[in-house]
């Protein structure tokens, strides 16, 4: 099977054919990191792009690993140093970099829909790395990757997620992905943290925590991000532990072999419990170690698949 | 014939037989960038060191990835976690940069002359990218290889150069080239824009924007810099776009096959209207293209020229 | 011999044996950087993070470029874009970056003791870039390199160091290292800046600045680092010249063959006249270029090493 698209820009534009075949070369790509010589020639002269206008230390740090073990140069635009703040239209700062020939832009913006729009005026490859409140594509997968590699499959899962579903581009892109792979997605959240109509992505909305996490086979907590909320949504942090963090008595209530998720970084004592955190149910770290995995799947497959398989 | 300068400082430091000499380099170059594998050998092993104290988007990256498709290995120092806020003198931390073997430090700094200073303290290359409002030198030979690529020579041809003349390194360096290549230089701007004695570069100064694109080969706009003014130097950014802004009438003034040019980044709307920037006789992005290979062969040329030619 | 440890976190722990080992490889790494291509295969396809939450210039720029000469990939995490900020823990982010499989972790922080907490919860290696002002090794080695190349040992030898004691990690680890070698270490400050129990490290205390230099073989100068002090432990900047700083009277109270040393960034005219910081007993530019050749033996020696012997 060939990948035919340019980009990746959200889950909801890949069908379960395509996610497949990115999990099944993410698998493979494993492996490399884990060699003493942690390097393959693959991409070697191919130019990528790491263009983020938020910060971001484990996403940016996670692609720029995977590009240099696949012999990538990478190059970055910080926010600070970059021409927007001199007035130039987003459009003419990414045609300039285009015009540089990059294999691949990586992107990161504030702005939901962002690398949709400089895809579209771009011939290189654009990966959306988050968007605004939209989407967050490579994090999903990774998700979807560290299930399959501990259920064998998402198709007819139980995975809960719960937190600020408002303000995730990740609980968006999870909902996504999972329901397209066959998982029933239930969510719970405070009511300021649902946002209307989200039980269109293929997700339910439980009544409370505990009826959200009973049975589950997998447990997704979302961070609950400070930084991002205008205004406060929930009374305390204390409370909101209460409500809605995941604590050992919660986890009893999931199925035995229940995996326990967090796309990071935790704040540990608010939506999670260290005694959860650090207990065998939790994938926390083995997602990180897949992101990067994931990530050299990505490049792969939009800037060296083909051509890789006609000339190597 | 051999390039016998250690350092890439100005243009008027350089003779037309070396100015031919970088654009022919440049002009091979950059085929490089349109491979699928985008890299040579060439700088394997050099060491380049990016010194900003200025912050910068599309020149660093330019340099950057010219340096990575010549594969040097890079490093940078930025403002910030430089020393000099601990109170080191400007030369101590170049005499401390040259302490680690370097073979080429790419410099821009807010000071005119600071490349020229360093340059005489340290044994190995230094390449202004620009400092204070005194040169720019791969700006102006990308320039000088757009045109080229384009009308074959620069000798002979009407060159107009409008805009904010006074805080334009660009609008020096860009002078003083195109006028030593052979060129008839023009330049029109508000009169508190225009330092005294600017004609000694190698210009005249037109009376209004319209007398000085009739009949142009090449209009080279600049940036209103709005950043590096300290204060007003015209009312309104309107007034400006209607007295002193490229738009379609103005352009028919010029020579059929004009080709209209901007440093970038652009001021849509204020020095430049849209529909000139987006039209055929636009060759903005190309010179984007070009700077990165025109870089290419500044570094082949102080760090790999002689050397590469006697042992490979 | 083989060397035993995972980390380098400081030279307390290092035995003599140890400490010559890396000292003898660092001297054989010093002649890589003189080579027209400054760049060994040793470390390709292993991954060093740079993990600096306090700003740094040189001491990046060294390890960086260490790293490249020796092939390895490289990335970076800056505090202002860490999940730090985000509430993170420190151990939580450590565990994440080992999560992404890197071989060795270099590590700045604010905090005495930082690095070592790091390096017990992670399998990677450990490189202390400086923690608080507990111990800065890479600079005590490449120090105690630059007196053996010069002195061929550190046996016997008087050294002297002058300056802000208290707050200087350099000075810690330094006394310890030197003393560890067989020197006689005597440090002379204003009262303000003697910790207390200092001579337990391994050094004597003089009673003014021309007692301690008198008969010295070396003079380590330290930086006022005015940005590290809370509040003012000396008078002016005058005062302290007179009675702490370095002028060629002094020098002349030393041993004729004197090295002046200093860690940098200097602070001319204040602990050190500029006469003396470009005369020919200053191997203050040599301790930088030493500096690169002893961070790539210890990026060889705990990275690289024994895997190297084995299989290469």
């Amino acid at each position: 099977m060939r990948f035919e698209k340019k980009d990746i820009l959200d889950i909801t534009s890949l069908d379960t054919k395509e996610i497949t075949m990115i999990l099944d070369t993410a698998q493979g790509m494993k492996e490399i990191s884990e060699r003493p010589v942690k390097k393959v020639p693959t991409l070697r002269g191919k130019t990528i792009i790491f263009f983020f206008q938020e910060p971001s230390t484990r996403t940016k740090l996670s692609f720029e690993i995977a590009a240099k073990r696949l012999s990538a140069d990478t190059v970055s635009i910080a926010k600070s140093s970059s021409s927007i703040v001199k007035g130039e239209t987003l459009i003419d700062t990414a045609k300039n970099l285009e015009a540089m020939n990059p294999d691949v832009i990586v992107m990161r913006h504030s702005s939901s829909g962002a690398a949709h729009v400089i895809s579209k005026r771009v011939n290189c490859s654009v990966i959306n790395a988050g968007d605004g409140t939209h989407a967050h594509p490579s994090q999903a997968l990774l998700d979807m990757m560290s299930i399959r590699e501990k259920k064998g499959t998402l198709k007819g899962l139980n995975i809960s997620i719960v937190g600020d579903i408002s303000h995730s581009r990740v609980a968006r892109s999870d909902i996504t992905g999972f329901s397209k792979m066959g998982a029933h997605v239930t969510i719970c959240a405070p009511p300021t943290m649902i946002p209307k109509g989200i039980e269109a992505l293929g997700c339910q909305i439980a009544k409370n925590m505990d009826a959200c996490v009973e049975g589950a086979d997998v447990i997704m907590m979302l961070r609950i991000q400070r930084e991002r909320q205008g205004n406060i949504l929930f009374p305390t942090e204390r409370e909101y532990a209460s409500l809605y963090g995941l604590n050992p008595p919660r986890v009893k209530l999931a199925q035995k072999d229940v995996i326990v998720m967090h796309p990071g970084p935790m704040n540990r004592g608010v939506e999670i419990a260290s005694e959860v955190a650090n207990s065998d149910c939790s994938m926390i770290l083995e997602q990180v170690t897949n992101g990067v995995a994931l990530r050299m799947a990505l490049f792969y497959i939009v800037a060296g698949g083909s051509r890789h398989a006609d000339s190597d």
